[in-house]
């Protein structure tokens, strides 16, 4: 690495929302400096990043002026353009991490897939759709199956469950675009891995387990509940995947635990991510902490847990976007090991994350991650949003 | 306290340090704004402040301007001016925390250790020196002395230690800005307590141990290397000098144990102070987060220890002002559970705090904190500042 300098190295990172507010969080103490692309005026990581260019993420002007002005690029968001991103590499040689190829062949989730299909990291059986006859099919080989458009989907929009011949329909606007279809698994729970490839080693956070309700993450508690040999399968299928992984920076792998208590490869996150949010208080270095070493060629910090811990999203319980105010949060401040999360994110809308709040305890044992659990339930039931 | 909202309340702080940009970065978690008045432009706080504003500490207009644009005004510095925060307050309104009338009194060593005399406070004999009559006296009464500048002196600037009558002539450009000696003192060791005054209550982070060398604080441990009686001790009297305090707000009370095991104050800092830095990584919340919460009346956070912790100062090694260039620093960022703080100062300077390391263990017996203390001096002195 080079000398610690004022100013700093600055990274460039395309999105500005939580996640680059979070890591511009973790870039200010090691003295480096942000600058974030976002379309939105006062994004969430605005106030706390050096400098932000409003632009679409694809305005190709953009990138290049963004590329100009800082020692590396990354992004926060798989919508960042892999070709524009390799074009400013090419034509003025700042480097790039993850590896923009990286980036295009997770973007579509069925290169995705049969990427970690042939590198036999265990997945679901799935198959490519895109016409009635392939889904047809698809139900008759895989019986139920999730149907995911191939790109631009998250959260779980582009997903559409099907169950039966009868339910085609709802699927086929999805299958028009382009999609696969995935065994519908019978799965324990959703364990995460948050891995970092640096420049000459990959490290990997502890197990998180992970709480989604309408495919939207809820809740992530650390030590994930499940066997010691469990945790160590999926530890070690994640190291597997970030193998496959060109560049730098930090990956979400999202896993499923089977009934017979195999590991799966859901998906993958070229970024920190949501399920990794625990780390900055329950890890001794946090996700973004990684990140910001990680795309600078710095070493890696230690990814060892400080204690038992449960991360519980803030999202808008609300049916209309209204502006984001949060009434009930002084029961939530004043409890003991309790940190706020708030992204300065001006509207509240429908399941929008606008927040989280996570929860630290002393000792080690799985009980505590459920305390933790409900306590924090508790407090988040307290708040809601109000007009 | 008021709803969490988009854009949050707004601190308005004198002073852009280092201490402004550690306030910075645990605003932005809160979803807390900051403004900063400082006559530096790219002041360290600046690149994750919302907005700095450039003027002099005593600019009567400036701090005008910042007290209209926030919610709550309050200051790193001792340097800020008590009279025109109060003059703001009392035209415009804005609450400015701590009360100008507690930084006013600190700002006078004189007054402000009569203050603490007049309590009942235990501190060091001490009398005013204004002639050098009075100090011949307080030689005579006290025997070695230490003279300290009633005003303006930190990290040492302003103290002149004075063992016998020929010794005098040193002190007496000091004894004619106005000054007070205090009896040279024959102390174990020094320690500092974090206190918060909030909204209805006041709370103290575990006592910590300060290592000073030609009255720079180099070295911070904690828990302190002192028995459990004197800890207690040290964190009553804390206590009772935050009961004297006016305002809200974090202040730093450093403190001597004498050789006889007994507790007094050496002086009182109104703001966050660098023997805190530890809380970062060493307590559930930082001073940091502390000091933001208390200002804006919200509830406080706990102030539980984590973990053993040492907290090392990077100061400018350098004989001349040169550019902050640090070597080195790539084993220190490859060490597990250490933390590096990089102030984003332009120049080092002669003893400049320019950063800290911070250094976390398992476990919680008072080995640690030396083994921890000796690890981080090996990595420090492989660093160096470099042209």
């Amino acid at each position: 690495m080079q000398h610690l300098t004022t100013p700093g190295p600055t990274v460039g990172v395309v999105g500005g929302g939580q996640l680059g507010r979070m890591l511009a969080e973790a870039a200010s103490p090691l003295g480096v400096e942000l600058i974030v692309l976002d379309p939105t005026p006062n994004c969430p990581a605005s106030s706390v990043a050096e400098n932000q260019i409003v632009a679409d993420f694809d305005d190709p002007d953009a990138i290049m002026e963004l590329g100009k002005k800082v020692d590396v690029l990354t992004f926060e968001i798989e919508l960042a353009s892999p070709d524009l991103l390799e074009k400013v590499h090419n034509e003025i040689g700042v480097p790039v991490h993850p590896d923009p190829d990286t980036l295009r062949m997770i973007q579509d989730k069925y290169v995705q897939k049969q990427r970690l299909a042939d590198a036999d990291i265990p997945v679901p059986t799935f198959t490519e759709v895109t016409s009635q006859g392939d889904l047809e099919t698809a139900l008759d080989e895989l019986g139920s199956v999730m149907v995911k458009a191939k790109e631009g989907g998250y959260d779980g929009r582009g997903n559409v469950p099907v169950e039966s011949l009868e339910e085609i329909e709802s699927a086929l606007s999805v299958v028009d675009q382009g999609a696969m279809a995935e065994e519908f698994l019978d799965f324990k729970r959703e364990l995460s891995v948050i891995g970092i490839k640096g420049a000459d080693e990959s490290r990997a956070f502890p197990v998180g387990e992970n709480i989604h309700r309408d495919e939207i993450l809820r809740e992530t508690v650390v030590p994930a509940r499940a066997p010691e040999n469990v945790l160590e399968e999926a530890r070690s299928v994640a190291l597997d995947v970030l193998e496959l992984m060109d560049g730098r920076g930090v990956f979400g792998i999202e896993l499923f635990q089977t009934t017979d208590d195999a590991i799966l490869v859901n998906e993958i996150a070229p970024r920190p991510h949501n399920s990794g949010h625990w780390t900055i208080e329950g890890a001794v270095s946090s996700q973004f902490e990684q990140h910001i070493r990680a795309v600078l060629g710095w070493p890696l910090a230690s990814t060892a847990q400080r204690c038992p811990t449960a991360m519980l999203n803030l999202l808008g319980d609300v049916d209309k976007n209204v502006p984001a105010k949060l009434a009930g949060v002084e029961t939530l401040l004043d409890s003991p090991g309790v940190s706020l999360h708030w992204y300065g994110k001006r509207e509240a809308r429908p399941l929008r994350k606008l927040g989280h709040i996570t929860l630290t305890a002393d000792g080690s044992d799985l009980d505590e991650v459920n305390q933790l659990l409900s306590r924090g339930k508790e407090l988040r039931d307290q708040t809601t949003f109000i007009e």
